[in-house]
C-alpha cells in the first residue's frame, strides 16, 4: 500500500539542494536524494526525470506563465511594457522562495553543465516570448529585441534580488534593471 | 615527407560546410570531410578538435578582437558606444564571407546541439565583453546589460545580414538593430 506522502515534491527539492550543495551536484545521487527526503526512488521518478529536472522543473510553468500575461496584457501596452509587466507579475512565484532561489542559483553556478542548460532555458523563454509578441501584431527584429531585452533585464534582476540582503522585491529590481537598460542603450 | 597544403584550414571549412548541409552535421564524418578537401583525417586534426569545431573555431579570434576593440575606445565613449563600435568594426571579419556564414549558419539551425554550443558561445562573449567594460570602470548592472544588449543587436543584425538579399553590410545592420533596440526600449 503507497504511503501518504505529504508534499513529496517539495520535499526532494529541499534534500536535493542541500546535498548539492554539501557535496555537489555531480557526487550527489538520486538515491541519496530520496534516502535524505525520507522517501523512495520510485517516487522521485514519479516528480522528476533526473536529478537535473530538480532544478528546473519550474521553467516550463514559468514561461506558461509569461507567455500568457504578455498575451492578455492591455492593448495599449508597448511590447516592452507587456514583457517586463509580465516579469513582474511573475515575482510572487518567487518570492516564497528566496532562500531555495539562492540554493539554486548557487548550485548552477558551481557547474558548467548547469550552467549550459540554464542558458538554453532561458534562450528558450527569450524564443517564446517573441512569439507571444508576434501574435500582439509585434514585428521583427522588434519582437526579438524585446524578448531579448526582457530576459536580460529579468537575469539581473533575479541575480541582484537573490544576493541582496536588502528586503526589496523582485519587482522593484525588474524595474530597476529596466531603468539600467533604457539608461545605457540610449548612450548613443 | 609533407606535402605542400595550400589553405588546408579553408579547404577543410568549405569541404565541411558543403557535406553538412548535403548529408546532416550528425551524418558527417572526419574521415569524409578530409576526403571531400582532397586532405588527409590527420591534416584535419592539426586544425580541429573535431567536426563541431570547423564550426565554431573562430569564435576566440572573434572574442579577442571585440575585447580588445572596447577596452582601446575613446575614452568618451559610452558603454553601448564601444560595443556597438566594436561589433561594427568587426564586420570587415565577415563580410567577404557572407555565403559561408550563411552555410554555417543554416547547419547550425539546424541541430539541436549546434544551437545550444552557439548560445554558450554568445554567452561567452557577453561575458567577455562584461569584463572589458568594467575595466573600462563601468559599474554592473551597466556592464552586464550593455554587453547583453550588444550581443542582442548582433544576433539579430547577423541573422539579417546573412539572410538578406540586398547589398547592406553587417555594420549597417548592427547600426539599424541598434536604432530598433533603442526604440523598444524607451518604450514604457
Amino acid at each position: 500500500m503507497a504511503r501518504w506522502e505529504p508534499d513529496s515534491r517539495g520535499r526532494l527539492v529541499q534534500a536535493a539542494l542541500v546535498l548539492y550543495a554539501e557535496r555537489g551536484f555531480e557526487n550527489t545521487t538520486v538515491a541519496e536524494i530520496a534516502a535524505r527526503a525520507g522517501l523512495t526512488e520510485r517516487t522521485f521518478f514519479r516528480h522528476f526525470a533526473d536529478k537535473r529536472e530538480v532544478l528546473f522543473f519550474g521553467a516550463a510553468a514559468l514561461e506558461e506563465f509569461l507567455v500568457s500575461a504578455v498575451e492578455t496584457a492591455p492593448e495599449s501596452a508597448s511590447p516592452i511594457e507587456a514583457v517586463t509587466s509580465a516579469l513582474e507579475a511573475a515575482g510572487p512565484l518567487f518570492e516564497e522562495r528566496r532562500d531555495s532561489s539562492r540554493q539554486r542559483q548557487q548550485v548552477i553556478d558551481a557547474n558548467t553543465e548547469l550552467r549550459e542548460r540554464e542558458l538554453i532555458k532561458l534562450a528558450s523563454l527569450a524564443s517564446a516570448l517573441a512569439d507571444a509578441l508576434r501574435r500582439r501584431g509585434v514585428a521583427d527584429p522588434a519582437a526579438t529585441l524585446t524578448a531579448e531585452a526582457g530576459i536580460a533585464v529579468f537575469r539581473v534582476a533575479f541575480a541582484r534580488w537573490v544576493s541582496d540582503s536588502d528586503s526589496r522585491g523582485l519587482p522593484e529590481h525588474i524595474r530597476e534593471s529596466l531603468g539600467a537598460l533604457q539608461t545605457v542603450t540610449a548612450g548613443r
